[in-house]
Order: C-alpha cells, then sequence, then structure tokens
C-alpha cells in the first residue's frame, strides 16, 4: 500500500497523476500549508526536508518527484508508463523531470519561497527575486517549448512521466508572470493533460481534502 | 563511444567518475567558462541550456547529472554500480540524486550564479543571496550528515552513484563557508572517495585539461 502526502497546488500533483495512471492503490494524506504542517515534528518524521511530496511505501519512505515518478513506472510496469528496458530513453525521461525539478521548478520557487536564499526580513531583495520570476521562468519554458517538448507528449508517441509532471508546472505560468500565448505547444499539451481521466480524478481528490 | 562535455571544477566531475568506475570508453572535451565557451553557438547545439555537463552517446545527447548518472549505470551492468534491479533501492539513489541536484547545487549556485535569480545589475541582491549560502548550504549538509548518509557510503554498504556527486558538491563546502569540522562523516566520505583509483584518475584528466 503506498501512502502520498501532499498538499494543493504543489508539485506532488504529478506524481498523484502517476499514481492515478498505474492503477495504483494509494492513499493520499493532506499537509496543511496554512499551519505550516510541514514543519511539524510528526511531519518532520516523515519527511525531514519538511516538504511536500513524499510517498510512504512497504519498504519506507521517498522523496523528489523525479526519484517518485521513476519508481511508480517502474513498479507498475503493466501500465507501461515509461521506456523501462532503454537505458538512453529512461535517461531522457530522467533528464527532462531533472531539468523541471532543479531548474524550472527553482525559478518558479524565487516567486513565494524567497527566503530560502536570502534573509526572510530583506524585502528588497525577496522583492528583486521576485522581479525576475517572469524571466527565468520564461526562458525556461520557451526551451521546452522550442525544443525539449516534442509532441505530441513530452518524449513524442509515447506518453511517460515527463507529462504530468509538465503539466503540474505548467499550472504556474499566468501566476508567474508568463504569457501563455507565447506557448502555443506547452498550452496545448496542458489542455490535453487536463483531459484525462487521471488528471481530472488526481485533481478532484485533492480538492476535496 | 561516449563523449563527456566538462568543465573543472563543476559538477560534471560525477559523471567523470562513475564512467571511470564502471571502466567505461570515453573522451572528454574540456568547456572553456573563462570565455563563456558553454554559451558560444558550437556548445549551444550540443546543449541548448548552456550548461555542463553533457554526454555525447550514440543515440542522442543527454543532460541533467541525475540522469546522466543512472544511464551509467544501466548501460555498464557489469560494473555493479547501482541497485538496477531493486525499483525502491534504485528510487531511493535517484531521489538523494535529486535533492544534490534541486537543492544542495542550488543553494551552491546563490554564491557565483545569483544573476540567474535577479538582475545582475542589482548588487545588493546578490549580495543578500551569497550573504545566505553558508546557512543554506550548511542545513542541507546538516541533513545529509545527520540522516541521510548511511555509511560507509551513502547508501550504506554498498557503494552507488550517490557517492561520487555527493563527493563533487562537498568539495565546494569551504568555500560556501561551512566549517567542515561540524560534518565529520561527511569529511570521511570526502577522504575515502578521493583515494579511490577512479576518482584520482578523473581529477587528474580535468586538471591536464
Amino acid at each position: 500500500m503506498l501512502t502520498l502526502y501532499f498538499a494543493p497546488n504543489t508539485c506532488a500533483l504529478a506524481t498523484h497523476i502517476l499514481l492515478e495512471e498505474a492503477g495504483a492503490a494509494y492513499s493520499t494524506v493532506r499537509i496543511d500549508f496554512a499551519t505550516s504542517e510541514q514543519q511539524s515534528p510528526a511531519y518532520l518524521k516523515i519527511n525531514p526536508k519538511g516538504r511536500v511530496p513524499a510517498l510512504a511505501t512497504d519498504r519506507g519512505i521517498l522523496t523528489e518527484t523525479p526519484a517518485m515518478l521513476a519508481f511508480v513506472a517502474q513498479s507498475f510496469p503493466a501500465a507501461d508508463l515509461a521506456p523501462l528496458d532503454d537505458p538512453f530513453a529512461f535517461a531522457e525521461v530522467q533528464a527532462f523531470n531533472s531539468y523541471l525539478c532543479s531548474t524550472v521548478h527553482v525559478a518558479h520557487a524565487h516567486r513565494m519561497r524567497g527566503h530560502r536564499w536570502v534573509d526572510a526580513d530583506d524585502k528588497a531583495a525577496i522583492a528583486a527575486m521576485q522581479k525576475k520570476v517572469p524571466q527565468s521562468v520564461g526562458a525556461c519554458f520557451d526551451l521546452i517549448e522550442h525544443g525539449m517538448l516534442k509532441g505530441p507528449w513530452v518524449m513524442g508517441e509515447r506518453y511517460t512521466p515527463c507529462d504530468p509532471y509538465l503539466f503540474t508546472l505548467a499550472q504556474w505560468l499566468e501566476a508567474d508572470g508568463v504569457d501563455p500565448a507565447r506557448l502555443p505547444r506547452v498550452v496545448d499539451h496542458r489542455r490535453r493533460m487536463a483531459e484525462r481521466p487521471a488528471v481530472r480524478t488526481a485533481i478532484a481528490q485533492e480538492l476535496a481534502g
């Protein structure tokens, strides 16, 4: 049995969607960011990093979205969610997801989580970070739009763990100040993802709490 | 045949070491950061992100250290560099490496690459970022010291791709203003890594250019 610790409107949605796509048996636990539950002693025992997502398994707890997505794909091979037997193709999947995690999500995080990298009281530095988010996130999505997103899915004809992860981060474009009109292929991908039953189920579950 | 594009004193060293550990046939190409070669039109054709490392293979080019490390381990199974047949154990490796890539390296990068997240001309914001690096990088390494590094290797008794990657980022502790005296297990790991022939060979090749 798998348990996904999540908060709404976070990157936990990517793993949530893939669990649905896999047909996995799982439950969810909502972590309340409004009360900083992710920093509570109880949750820090689950994930000492104080972040979501985390995935509790029979073997222990996993964190980090690229690793969790690969774990779901490998644990449910019948769902055929990734090129598991092709090291190069698998690495392409992992490289895309690593870019989302370490560059795209990080650029986005400078809008709301700037205190990770400067003193929280330094209002000018926090504002300086927020000011650049449209440019830094926009540059990431330009690379995705004009090369990395092969179409119709991220890796081409085959749906992979890259798709729910890109969909999740593409939710934040407008709030990050990036005009989606310049990203027609990303927006088309987002629209087609939103039509998938697994995506609708995962989002409905998160909104229901 | 594999070709690793690298620059000295970058995270490319992790993949370089693992190629040596794997006994892979590979060549290296040094990218000159002093002349911003990573932003040259020729290199941007190899890696449009304008960064190192990149790994050219017969199938195409891979980027992103966690993905490249997994690719090397999967491509040379006889070297037994990762728990390839155990999705949970493999995910633990990927989770550790994802943390290094998306949190530890990112915290470090605010010392020298702050212009990624604020205007390069905003000297106060750049300085504010630099000021917090000892704290943010230190907090990451505290988590590694007190839990994530199982010992003697990152994943316990077994050497995995986590080890060259941790070794690589641990090179930067002193310059990041983190006192290594508070991290005896990390420093012991760094010392034992430095004794491995693969590590010595990779570093010697990079210094020779």
